[in-house]
């Protein structure tokens, strides 16, 4: 009982420390994560940090899983809860856009930051971001597969291509709304989106 | 004259800091840049590297400004060189692709990571990136412009949308290489080029 009672408390410490953890990394990036600052913010001592974490990069890669989970949450779960084929894509879509936009993140998506952070750094933590967008990148395309399987979209369609060319709309949309602070970012990502889902759309009455 | 020779002598060096600034920050990314490790570098001392920068923030500026430079010689000029529509436009991306993959940026395209690196940080130096970029999508969406008044593309393609995807492109074959290490990345780039080509044609025997 009393083991359990302490591997739980153990646990939500933990949780709390992960969450705000994340948080911070959406500002300061993975790399601008350091335990002195988490202890600080958390009025936990650095020591008892060290205990969840053995070290800033086991730490860092909890806190790419974290983000990941609550994009799964977010994002993932929901859309995959549309109809297959366009529904599900534009749900996708939609979802991945407003987490982008959330106010939760004033340093943008973990992710885009982290991918150019990492691109030549190798080691466990790129490791794990490689990890985490091949499975995104796979999971998108086979929201296409199963459109296709259903043929709501076009056999000839390729879906790793559109997996590539969605995740690439969302760079765009990432650089013209926090960089170039574009007005129309957001309908510019929108505009492409319809043009790669018509693109994608069974021909019925032509062809 | 003696004044003009000194001038001039300045002027070299300054040159030659600019060039091997400009390299280092393909690595190390603008924030990496530090006046000490150029001095050390070209056996220059700071407070003659100072005299050149008044401050590391004026050397980030110029380096940029040197980088966009030098992607004007190595792909603007060239591409302008090409027959308006598809052969200009065709030049532009493919003189594009050869810069990001260049042997002489181990750390990616500059002004990628820069983006990035300076979203959300105000000041001079977001602001000249800020201004370098806008400087190129309008000439991008110039050279649709200029393929459009030729009828060589559909009259109602949005040059703006245009310039915003073909740098989307650019931005996902920057993942997809240096984060995914994806061998298909230059091909996943052509085929979505070939997409926005294909959807720009001025229509000629149907509609």
């Amino acid at each position: 009982m009393s083991t359990q009672r302490r591997e739980s408390k153990g646990e939500t410490t933990r949780t709390a420390i992960l969450a705000h953890a994340t948080k911070l990394a959406g500002r300061v990036g993975l790399s601008g994560l350091s335990i002195g600052r988490l202890a600080r913010d958390l009025e936990l001592s650095k020591s008892g940090l060290f205990a969840h974490f053995q070290s800033k990069q086991a730490l860092q890669v909890q806190v790419l899983e974290t983000a990941a989970a609550q994009f799964v949450e977010a994002v993932v779960k929901p859309a995959l809860a549309a109809p297959r084929g366009e529904p599900r894509l534009r749900a996708l879509f939609t979802l991945w856009l407003e987490w982008s936009r959330s106010q939760q993140r004033p340093g943008g998506c973990l992710f885009v930051a982290a991918a150019v952070e990492l691109d030549d750094r190798p080691g466990p933590l790129r490791d794990t971001l490689v990890a985490l967008q091949k499975d995104f990148l796979e999971l998108m395309a086979n929201v296409v597969r199963s459109g296709i399987a259903e043929r709501k979209f076009r056999s000839d369609a390729d879906p790793e291509q559109l997996a590539h060319d969605l995740y690439a709309i969302m760079l765009g949309y990432h650089h013209a709304s926090r960089l170039m602070k574009d007005p129309r970012a957001e309908e510019r990502a929108q505009s492409a989106f319809e043009s790669l889902v018509s693109g994608l759309r069974a021909r019925r009455k032509t062809a």
